[in-house]
């Protein structure tokens, strides 16, 4: 089945906005065996009916997002009505959902959300539990050579929900089986050729596997698509190579692994960062369940802060910089004390634009990890890139560093 | 002049990464009075070359990103030659900046990574100093009924800078000038449709303004597109009866305004978080020179770390739960002490899924600010969705909370 995706919204051309909705689908349509072949973004106006003209013609699944607001520049439902010559009706269901929306909220209701309980005749209303305006199915009919169309909100909070509730159920019944699967094999502190070098083949030697890398900052995603045979024969290949580079096999995020292994273990973490500025914590306590695991963060920006909140000595910050070997493994030490925790990981650098020096260039840090028996480890790297991207591979260190002490994280699959 | 963008990558559509690069553009180009009409995803093969056949079509200027790599599905640069008739040639320059890149990084190099030194001929190289493949740039052909054809790498830390430093420059000399500004309001606490009651029928009245909102969690933009004269009575309307609701006019996030304003005054900020685990912290230490105004950061995730780093009494958690209004304002003012700051925010909910009881549910949340005059102030919001989502959202209140309470942080512009 060729799926494509069609998200308006002038905001998302502007910029103002970026696009996760491809993703998501993307990923929630894996394991009904369908891949999307296309997407398109174009603004409002007409161009949604020429991008609905072209996808019908394609397509046997279409999903729309966005347009179906309250403003007026909300125009999908009725661009789609008027092509599938379809009557809108108001429907008194969604028009009483959307009253008893804005009652519970002491909101007042406005003539143009009104517009929101108009469907096309014979299309099936997908509720919005997050948000006012409801999602639309259309089933695939022969006769016009029309797809399975489904109109969906453009904001993440309501569509997501309405995707897994309502949308999901239906394609599960439409789509065909099929017996391939995928495997990702997430590998840390490795470049995307080195990767390949060591893998790609015998990957390749394997017959009728599918192969795909994905580079992103501090991690490599191997890609294995075949039949549930070849896939273990790959995972022997990549085992064999990338060992214990190998940070998952099942998509979850450095974060998540970690998050795991420690409440199976019932062990306790907290942290100490400077130069990542929460984005540590932040990312732990991403993952549902972190209550069970995380202590306690410690974001020690100023010097002062580390020294008055986990007890960093200032004669060692004096002598060695705040940036060294020796700070970075107090702050890890303090915070494990302090926060009376199994392990601590910290992290001390400079993100930049500005701070660098010659002898610690912007993108200099390090990252330690101490634990409750008293030993600490610290890593010496240079990330020299933007601001965030400093944040996101500072954490991706640190947060590895742990990983790969504690043996027992070693992904399962392989 | 018609600008359209292809993505490609397999991996974008399998949702294993996010696709960035259509908001990077869209912001970048906007200045130049260049918009997207049209943005594309396909997977690796045959369907680029579709998506350059029906662009070329169309458009006056094409970014087409990724499949510039090292790796055996990369084949945007053997494509689009064969397309326009071109013929490869190993470019010494490319292949000298290649070889040096792997020497400077003490990394071996592959013979997969030599092809990114083919060039087809008569494109100028656009030099990439974040990665090994680089850009190339192909001139507009009316003979051959070519738009200008640029070819990026797909990594982001690749493409914006080489966008910025390469791509630009010949935009810029390319582009026709228009006299069109933007302004986007960032409005904060309202939703859409009671944003849009309140300004849309003033706004739609001037004649010649192009007007959109984008309604995102916990903020929505109002952007006019006009002349100069037209922006600026839209801002006299807006500023009239959205006030203080106004966080930036300049497309400024909350926390570059809050950092901007901090360092202006010489004042300092420190924060205690619990279900926000580090976010508020992130948001703020994304902001460059947020040194020059962030103290320290509390991740008090447990009730012990409540107590042990910024002393919140145990006896106000027993009484009243550690989400409550009481251990809210006690956990801004013992982070304000701790920090010796001038103002400390704080906040402490239930992120869920897990965690809700009758009387306090998932998506309950207390935000409180502290300031050196001794002063708090608590408010209380209800944010029932994921958990991710519920971070932002109860970021955005906290700093929100910071804002409104600094009245010289009002927008310049209106």
């Amino acid at each position: 089945m060729r799926v494509e995706v069609i998200n308006t919204g002038t905001e998302l051309l502007l910029g103002s906005v970026t696009n996760t909705h491809l993703a998501f689908f993307a990923k929630e349509l894996f394991p009904l065996g369908l891949r999307i072949q296309r997407q398109i973004t174009v603004p409002d106006g007409d161009a949604i009916r020429e991008a609905l003209v072209e996808s019908f013609a394609r397509a046997d699944v279409v999903l729309v997002t966005g347009g179906l607001g309250p403003t007026t520049d909300d125009i999908t439902r009725e661009i789609t009505a008027e092509l599938l010559g379809l009557e809108l009706i108001e429907s008194a269901d969604v028009l009483n959902a959307i009253t008893q929306r804005f009652e519970r909220r002491g909101l007042k209701m406005t003539q143009r959300v009104k517009r929101q309980a108009q469907v096309p005749r014979g299309a099936a209303v997908l509720p919005n539990n997050n948000g006012t305006a409801p999602g639309l199915y259309l089933s695939h009919s022969v006769e016009k050579q029309t797809p399975h169309l489904f109109l969906l909100p453009g904001p993440p909070r309501e569509l997501k929900p309405m995707f897994c509730e309502s949308v999901l159920p239906i394609l599960q019944k439409v789509a065909p089986r099929n017996a391939v699967e995928s495997r990702t094999f997430r590998v840390i502190g490795m470049g995307e050729s080195n990767v390949e070098a060591l893998i790609g083949e015998e990957l390749l030697a394997l017959d009728g596997i599918e192969l795909g890398y994905c580079a992103r900052p501090g991690e490599v995603d191997v890609r294995v698509i075949g039949t549930p045979a070849l896939i273990e024969r790959a995972a022997q290949i990549v085992q064999t190579h990338l060992g214990d580079n190998i940070a998952s096999t099942d998509n979850r995020q450095l974060e998540e692994v970690i998050v795991a292994a420690l409440r199976e273990r019932g062990k306790k973490l907290a942290s100490a960062e400077s130069c990542t500025g929460g984005f540590v914590a932040n990312r732990i306590t991403n993952v549902p369940g972190a209550s069970e695991i995380f202590v306690a963060g410690f974001v020690t920006y100023a010097n002062e802060a580390k020294t008055n909140a986990i007890g960093v000595d200032p004669a060692l910050i004096a002598q060695h910089g705040a940036v060294s070997r020796e700070v970075a493994a107090a702050m890890a030490v303090g915070a494990l004390k302090n926060a009376n925790a199994d392990f601590a990981i910290s992290t001390t650098g400079i993100a930049g634009p500005g701070g660098g020096t010659p002898q610690k260039p912007v993108g200099t840090v390090f990252v330690a990890l101490a634990t409750r028996d008293g030993a600490t480890q610290v890593e010496h790297h240079n990330f020299p890139t933007d601001r965030e991207t400093f944040k996101w591979l500072a954490s991706q260190a640190a947060l590895d560093l742990l990983r790969r002490n504690l043996p027992a994280l070693l992904p399962k699959h392989c």
